[in-house]
């Protein structure tokens, strides 16, 4: 048995002193110059997609505790983007970041099991073990079993998930909203904790392997959430591009400071595209990322601080 | 502009003379013998997967329009799975099929743009167009978000999609079951039935290119979501293995014996493991799965009789 996801991250983010987690989410479109040349082949995508992202992984690997690694913007190249998407992964371990694999999968019984399998399980022989990421994703629409099989997994390994509860796009209020009195989102958050507080799911941070994707809509349902899921680790997600404000995003901490971190994705990863970078960085687009991150990972430790 | 998803696999229903869908859902462990022999590595178990799943096709191809393949099952073996699990499709055209990927995907904006761009839309160069679907199964719970950027797709290229709605696994229900009055799937029925609606997505058929994952329960709340909705395809799982009964598969169709597709998967393509197959086929688990499709292919038909 391995130690808790939720305390190798508590863990990471003390080290990193900042609990932000960079977001890659490369698409060929927005590559600089020098990476887009010419892409005619799905191969050529991939690599270029694999090129770019292992420069923002290097551009956070100063000052970030972790990196989540969207598996859409890979499947797009199906299996070229797939095999860059894992080799995305090992080089973020290589440079010492934990990984999150935003997949959110989801499916009944016998094919999460599966799921499971290829996503969160240690692969077979010639797949290498650091392509596994710590943690993924998950939707947790089918209830139980579309996550018991990734529980076992990750009780197993010292790995972890997290479920969505309340995305960031408003159109997924169509859905989350659902409900009379009390809204899906809260049910929703209910099972999450539920399934989480479960023996030896919980570490020594009092915090769960089991966690939830909570974007912060108003403050009282927000706080609400916080204090309902005292065990559950949140993963904030829109900072930035997808606009959540600062202060929104403190309220998904806990009152000690920790039991959240932070993601922004396009501000970060696309930071040469923004006038400002382009004025102090000119073509150095690694540079503008790697300042970006570190702009990004003050911001989410003050935000964070106790309160 | 194609013709319409919903028409096309009418079509190919009156000409297989039934409504059955064929789910390739291969699990090594599973796998004949001569098939599972000696796999140790990612490569192998993907080689072995493709084997029986290209094997499998060839037994659905006489009497069925259409095969489902479920993306978990490749994705275990991930790059090398993926690659697989494309060239099976292509097998599948090649032998006449329409092909189903279940794939159950479904996330916000711009990183569900991707996702459509890479599971419904045309490839670039290096990938052979007759590796795409013709429809995919995704998860609309994060709403219009999640599922418009295939509904463009899908209205350019004849193409389609089922959006869950009423999974079979019980466990699902304790998110499905939502909802005081109403419930959470009823709710997302409607939406379902919206999107679909939207101009040029209802087929002459009457059927539109936005379909439904609903799987039988009682018989009230059943043929209450086929009549409320009139212009949706419904993919309706767990005959066999998961145990809906021949009489609750048929409230899924229209009065006109149509509208609906049938799907089993495990109790077709493991045939060959029950006595009553063994007795007759011996080694060759190749007959044994061709007559289990048979068999599959008349239930439906008869099902699907109107009424």
């Amino acid at each position: 048995m391995q130690q808790n996801f939720a305390d190798r991250l508590e863990s990471a983010i003390r080290r990193a002193g900042s609990p932000a987690v960079v977001g890659i989410d490369p698409v060929v479109e927005r590559l600089p110059a020098e990476l887009s040349g010419s892409i005619d082949t799905a191969t050529q995508a991939a690599a270029a997609l694999e090129q770019f992202s292992r420069a923002a992984i290097d551009a956070a690997a100063g000052s970030v505790p972790a990196v989540k690694i969207n598996s859409a913007f890979f499947e797009v190249y199906r299996h070229h983007g797939v095999a860059a998407f894992y080799r995305s992964i090992a080089h973020a371990h290589a440079r010492g970041l934990l990984v999150i694999a935003d997949v959110k999968r989801g499916d009944i019984g016998s094919t999460n099991a599966l799921y499971a399998r290829g996503h969160l399980a240690d692969p077979l022989r010639d797949a290498t073990p650091s392509e596994t990421p710590d943690a993924v994703t998950l939707a947790g629409y089918m209830g139980r079993g579309a996550i018991q099989a990734f529980i076992d997994v990750a009780r197993e390994t010292g790995r972890g998930m997290y479920v969505l509860v309340r995305p960031s796009d408003p159109s997924a209020d169509e859905v989350h909203e659902f409900g009379g009195g009390r809204r899906l989102y809260e049910h929703l958050a209910e099972l999450v904790s539920t399934w989480g507080a479960a023996p030896g799911l919980i570490g020594s941070s009092g915090l769960s392997c089991v966690g939830a994707v909570v974007a912060p809509k108003d403050e009282r349902s927000t706080r609400a959430l916080r204090h309902a899921l005292p065990h559950t680790p949140f993963l904030v997600p829109g900072f930035g591009a997808q606009g959540a404000t600062a202060e929104s995003v403190s309220w998904c901490f806990r009152a000690a400071g920790d039991g959240a971190v932070v993601n922004a994705s396009r501000s970060v990863i696309y930071a040469y595209e923004q006038p400002a970078w382009r004025e102090r960085y000119g073509e150095d687009w690694r540079g503008a990322i790697r300042s970006a991150c570190e702009d990004f990972a003050q911001q989410a430790a003050r935000i964070a601080r106790p309160s």
